[in-house]
C-alpha cells in the first residue's frame, strides 16, 4: 500500500518560519516521523513539497498509483479550486492536515474549498496532525480494500 | 492520567439515527473501541452523554481531575456559548471530534463555537474520529507533563 | 392511532401573556378544543409541555409509539439543532403550529430551524392553528398507513 | 359566506409538473376536493386560475363580496409586491397557501412577500393544503362575524 | 406640447385603500387636479392605469408623441427591470412620483428600480406629488426645447 | 423538428433601443436571419414577442409540438420565477441567449433566475447569440433523438 | 407665513464645483429665484449655508419662528444623525432637496438618513428642485394651518 | 417591595474563572454586596443562580410577587429567546446587569437577545454593575408605584 | 475629585423634544440633580453640552484635571471615530450614558462606536442613567487611586 | 486567420474525470472535432493546455499574432485575476467557454472573474460550447476586419 | 509652488497619543522635518490642523492658491462624505497620508472614503509617510505644469 | 545594504497595456529610474519579474541577504495567500507598491491581501509609486540597523 504526501507552498521554511504558530520542527523531522509511522504501520509513503499551485495540481494528477494522499495545502487551502478539482479528478481518498487550528486563525483561513472533498480533516496538532493523518489514510484505505 | 470522554445531545442514538450519515455502529460499540484503546495507550477514561446544555456545562466545571477532554458536542457545537465558556473556564485542554464531516454538511454546521477555544478538532472519520481524538488528548496530555 | 401535541417553552402562561399577539385563550381551553377534535377524528392524543430545550429532546426521542407529532416549538424554533435533530432521528412525521404568524414578527423569529425536517408548518391561525396541525398530521399518518 | 380561491401561475399544469414536488393530482381533482369541502362546511366557493400578475391584481380588486381568500400565489410568492398590496387593499382576511414545503426549497423560495399581509400560511401537505387553507378562511370569517 | 401620466398597479382603489398611508382622496380627484394645473401651464395631458406591468411596458413603448412622462410605478418601482428598460428603450424624460415617502417605509420599498433611469424622483407629499411632478416634466421638457 | 424562439420584453424596439448596448440591427433583421439559418440546418422554427410576463409563460406551456426553445428572456431574466417554473414544468429543453455580455451590466443584471433550469447559456454576441443559441438548440434536439 | 432654507456643506461653491453633476447656476442664482418665487406664492423666505454640521444643527434648533424648512442637507445627508435628531426635535416639517438624482451615484449616496424623518423628497431636477421644494413646503404649511 | 436577582450560566464559578475579565470577587462576595445594598435601600431580594436555560425560564414564570428582576444572563444573553419570551410573557420590567463591557468582546457577545425586553443595560463595571442595577430596578419601582 | 459630565447634541432640547421617548425632564432639571448627587458622594462635577462634534472633542482632549468622563454622546454615539479616539487618546475612564435603551431602537442607534473604548455603558433608565453613570465613574476613579 | 484555443486546469483529465458532469469525450475528441470545425470555417487554431495559472498568463501575452482567444478557465474562471488583466493587457478579444453550466453548480463555480473582459460567454453544452465559442470567435474577428 | 498640509483631528495630541501606534515623535517635531524637506525640495508649505470636520472643509475650499494638498485625515478618513466632496470641489491634487498601516487595524479604519478621490495614498510608514506625501505632492504638481 | 525589487504579473507588458491606467513608461524605463534613485540613496538593488505565484514564492524565499523588499503583487495582491505568507515567513520588511490608486477600482481590488503584513503601501502615483516605495523600504531599513 502507497500513500503519497504532499506539503503546499512555504511548508519547507518550517521550523524557521512563525514558530509561535506553527512549532519549530523543520519539515525534514516531520518526514522522519512520517517514514518512522509508514515503518511501523507497514505502508509505503512518498513525499513532495512544491510552492507552485500548478505542480500540486500535476502531482495530484500522476497519483494513480497511490492508495490515498495527505496533503496539507497551506495556503492554497482557501484559494485553489484547481486542486480541489484535481482530488474530485482523480478519485483517490484525500486527508486534509493543518500544523495550525485554522480555526482559530484569520477568518479567510477558516474556509477551506478542499474540506467539502477530502475524505476528513485534521487541523490543529502540529507535526501531531501529519501522524493522525497518516494513520487516517491507512485506516481508509483498509475499509476500502476490505469493502472490495 | 485521567481523560474524560463526552457524547453530546441524540448521541445515545447513533446506529438507529440516520445510519447514512452516522454509520451503524452504536454507542455501546464506540465506547467500547475507546475503553480498549485507552487500555493499549495506558489511560484511564470515563464517558459521560447528556442531551441537555446545562449538564454538559456542569460536567465541564467538575472536570478538574481530568488531564484532558474529549468531546463530540453534536447539535451544541454550533449554538452552546455556555460550553464553549465552560470549556475556557476550568482551563483543560478539549479535543472536538465529530463523526461525519461537518464542512460538508449543511451551511450551519460548518461553523463550530466550540473549535476556537479547543486545542484541536477531528471530523469525518466516522467512530475512528473518536480513537484519533483519544490519540490527539493523550499526546496533549504528555506534552503538557514535559513542559513541567 | 396516537398522536403527539408538544407545546414550547413559555405557553404554560398563555392566555396571560401577550395577549395582542397570542390571544386570550388559556393552554387548557386549548388542549380541551384539541381533545374534543380527536374524538371528532378518532385518534387519541397525548399533551405535553415543557420550559426545557432538553426536555422536549427527550419528549421527541420517546415518541416511538406515536404516528405523528404535532409542535409549537415556540422560542426553539429559532435556536434549537438539538430539537430538529432528535425529529429527524425519531423519523416520524412532526407538523409545526404556531399561534401568530411569525413571517409578520422579527426578524429572528421569521426563520425556523424546524421547518425543513417538518412535513409541513401551519402559522398565524391562532388556536386554530393547532386544530389544523391536527388534522394535518391525521392526514399524513392515514396516507403513510395506506402507502404500505 | 363566499369563498375565493386564486390558483397562481403554472397550477394549471399540477399533475404533470415536477410530479417528485408537487404531487400527481391535477387541478381539476383539486378542484372537486374543494367543492366537496365546501359543501360539507356549508359555504360558497369560487375558483380561479391566471398565469398573468396583473390579472390575479385584478381578480383580488374584484373580490369585495367574498368573505375570505385562499390563494396560492407559487412563484408570484417571492417577486409580487402588487398581489401583496392588492391584499392590503381590499382588506379582506387571505389565507397563503402552498403545496410543499417551501421552507425545504431554493434559498429564493423560503421568503414570502405575500407571508406579511397574509392572516397565515399552510406549507407543505400537498392538495391537503388547500382543505386546511379552506378551513382557516372559513374559521377567520366566522370570528369576524361573531365579532359584529 | 403633450405630457403622459401613468398610474401603476392599485392605484384605481385610491381613497378606499390604507387611507392612513395614501389619504382620502380618489383617483378621479387626483385626475381633476392634474387637468386643471396641465390648463394652467398650458400643457396637454394623456392620464393612464393599470396593473398589469406589460401593459405599461406597452404604454411606455407607445409613447413617442409625448413630452415627458410623469410615473407613479407603485409596487412594480421594486419589481420591475421591464418598465426600466422601457423608460431607457423610449427615450423620453421620466419624472418619478410617489405619494407616501417611501423612505419611511418597508426595507423593499426604500429601493427603486425605477430612478437610476428617471430624470428625477418626488416623494411624499400625497397627491401633491404629481402636481409637483407634472411641474417638474414641464420645466424639463421647456429645458430640452431651449437646448434645441 | 420545430424549435420556438421566443423574444422578451422591449426586444421589438431593438435597433432603435440603445444602440451602444444593443446593437443598430432591428428584430425583423434578426429573425430574417434566424429564419435564413433555419433553412441551412434543415429546421422549422417559430418566432414570437411579448412585453408581458404571463404571456412568456402562456406560450412556454403551450410549446408542447416543439423540441427546444431559444429564450431571450430581457429584463424577466433577473425577475420571473414563473417563467422558470414554466420551463421546469414544460420539460422541454431551453438555450437562454443575450445580446450584450450581462456579466458586464449593472449589478442586478449579472444573476440569471432563468440560467439553472436553463441547458446552457450564450451572451454577448450581439445578434450572433441568436445564431449560436439556435445552433445549441438543434445540436441538443439532435442528441435527445439519438439517445431514443 | 416664514419658510427656512437651508443649504449643506460645499453648495457655496455651486457653479464652479463639478458643473457636469451640479450645474452651471451659482448659489446666487438660485437663491434669487427662490426669492422671486416666494414673492409669488406670498411667503418670506430666510436662506442659510454651512459647512460645520453642528451650525446647521444650530439653524434647525433655532427655526421656532418658521413654519416649515427646505433643507439640501449634501454630504451630510448620508452621514449625520444629529441633523436628523434636529429636524425631529424641532417637529417643524422639512422638505429634502438634492440637486442630482442621488439614485444615480455613488452606493453611498443613495441612503439619506434624512429622508425617514423629511415630509417628502425632491431629487434631480437641478435647481429647479429648490423650486419645488419651496412649494411642497407651503403647500404642508397651508394643509397644516387648515386642519387647525 | 421584592426583588429578584438572576445569576445565569457559570456565574457560581465567578472569582475563579478567567479572573481577567471578570474580577477575582466570587458570587458569594457579590452576594453579600446585593444583601447590603438592599437593605440600605429597604428592599427585600432574592438571588438564584442556574447553568440551565429552562430553568432559568422557570425562575421568570414564579417572579409574580417581585416588583422588577436584575438579571444577569450570561452566554444565554446572546442566544436564549425562550428568556426574552419569558420575560415578556411576566410583564415584571427587567435590568440586564453584565461584569464586562460586552462592547468590547467577541462579535457574538456585542448583541443582546435581552436588551429589546429589558428595561435597561448596565454594562462593564464588574461587580458594581450587579448594585446599579439593584439602584435601577428600586427606582423603575418605585416610578411605577408613583405612577399608580 | 473632579468628574466632567458632557451632554451630546440635542440634549439641550430635552424635555421639549419627542418626549414619548426622551421623558419631559429639561437639561435643568437633570443637572439639579446630578449637582445634588455630587454634593451627596463628595465630588466636584462640570457639566458642558455641545451640539458640535468638534467641540466635544476639545472638550476630551483638556479634561486632563477630571477623574473621570460621564458622556451622552447622543447621535455622535453611532458616527464620530473623532470622539471615539478622542477618548483613547486622554486615558480617562469614560462612562457612556443614553436615556433610551439603545437596543429597542432603529438598527443604526444599536451599535455603539464609543462603547469599546468606554468602560462600561448605562442605557435606558431615563434621566436615573445619569445618576447610574455618575456612580459608575466615582467607583471607577476611587478603584483606581486605591490601586495607586 | 488564427485562433489560439486555451483549455486550463485538469481538462486533460476530461474523459475520465467526474463524467456524469463533464461528459465522456476526452481533451482528443474535442480538439479532432475542433480541428474539423476550423478546416470548415477556413481559419488556423492552436490548441494549448496548462493546469499553471503562470503559464495560461504567459501563453495570453504571447497571443499577439492571432485574431481571438478561446478559453476555458476552467477552475481559474472563479480565482485569477491575473488571467484576467492579461486577457485585457492584449487587447484581443477572448470568448470563455465552460462545458457545463455554471449557474446551476456550486455557489463558488457561479461568479466569474473572465466574463467582465470577455466578449462573450458560452456554457452548458458539453463539448458543443467549444464548437460554438470556435465560431463566436471567427464571426467577431470578421466583424472586426470589416470594421477597418 | 506652495503646498498645503492638513493635520486631522486628534492629530494634535501626537507624542502622547497611544505611542505603540502612533510613535513617540510630537506634530511639532514633524512639521520640523517636513520644513525641512520643503527647503530641500524649493517648495513653500502651509501647516494647519482642526478637530472640526466643518473647518476642513472650510481650509480645502480656500486652498485656491495651493498647487496640491498633503492630507491626514485621520478619524475623518472613514466618516466625512462633506471632506472628500470639498476636495473634488476645489480641484487640486489632494495625497493622502497616514502613520499607521490602516489596513492592520480595525475593520472601520480599513475603508477610507477620501481615497477615490485622492490622487494616491502613503500608509504606514510613520511620521516618514508625511515626507513621502509630500514628495508626491511636488511630483504631481511638476507633472500638471509640464503639461501645460 | 541590498533591497528586493519584485514586479508582479502582467508587469512586463507596462507602456503597451492599458496606458490610460497604468501610463506610457515601460517597465524597462521604470527599472532604469529605480537604478538611478538607488545609486543617489547609496543602495544596491536587484529587479525580478514573474507572472507565476509560485515563483514569486520562491523569490521571497530567497531574499535572506536583503534588507527590505520592494513588491507591486499586481493581480496576485487581492489572491494570493502563498506570496502573503512567504513575506511572513522570511521576516524581511516590505514596502506594497501599486501604480494606479487601487481604491479607485473594481471591488475587488479595492482590498489587499498583502497590506496587513506589509510594513506599508503607496498607490496611485504611477511610477513615481515605486520611487517612494524605495524610499520608504531604505528609511525602514536604516530605522531597523540603528534600533541593533
Amino acid at each position: 500500500m502507497k500513500i503519497l504526501i504532499i506539503h503546499g507552498p512555504n511548508l519547507n521554511l518550517l521550523g524557521t518560519r512563525e514558530t509561535g504558530i506553527y512549532g519549530s520542527k523543520s519539515i525534514d523531522e516531520i518526514n522522519n516521523s512520517l517514514n518512522g509511522l509508514a515503518k511501523e504501520l507497514g505502508v509505503e509513503i512518498a513525499i513532495k513539497q512544491s510552492n507552485h499551485e500548478g505542480e500540486i495540481v500535476d502531482m495530484i494528477q500522476k497519483s494513480k498509483n497511490y492508495r490515498a494522499i495527505v496533503i496539507n495545502p497551506a495556503a492554497y487551502t482557501h484559494t485553489s479550486i484547481a486542486i480541489r478539482d484535481a482530488i474530485t479528478a482523480v478519485n483517490i481518498p484525500a486527508v486534509e492536515v493543518h500544523l495550525s487550528n485554522i480555526h482559530q486563525r484569520e477568518e479567510f483561513r477558516q474556509k477551506s474549498l478542499i474540506a467539502p472533498v477530502a475524505a476528513g480533516q485534521v487541523s490543529g496538532f502540529g507535526p501531531e496532525s501529519y501522524m493522525l493523518g497518516l494513520r487516517a489514510a491507512v485506516s481508509i484505505a483498509n475499509a476500502k480494500k476490505e469493502a472490495v
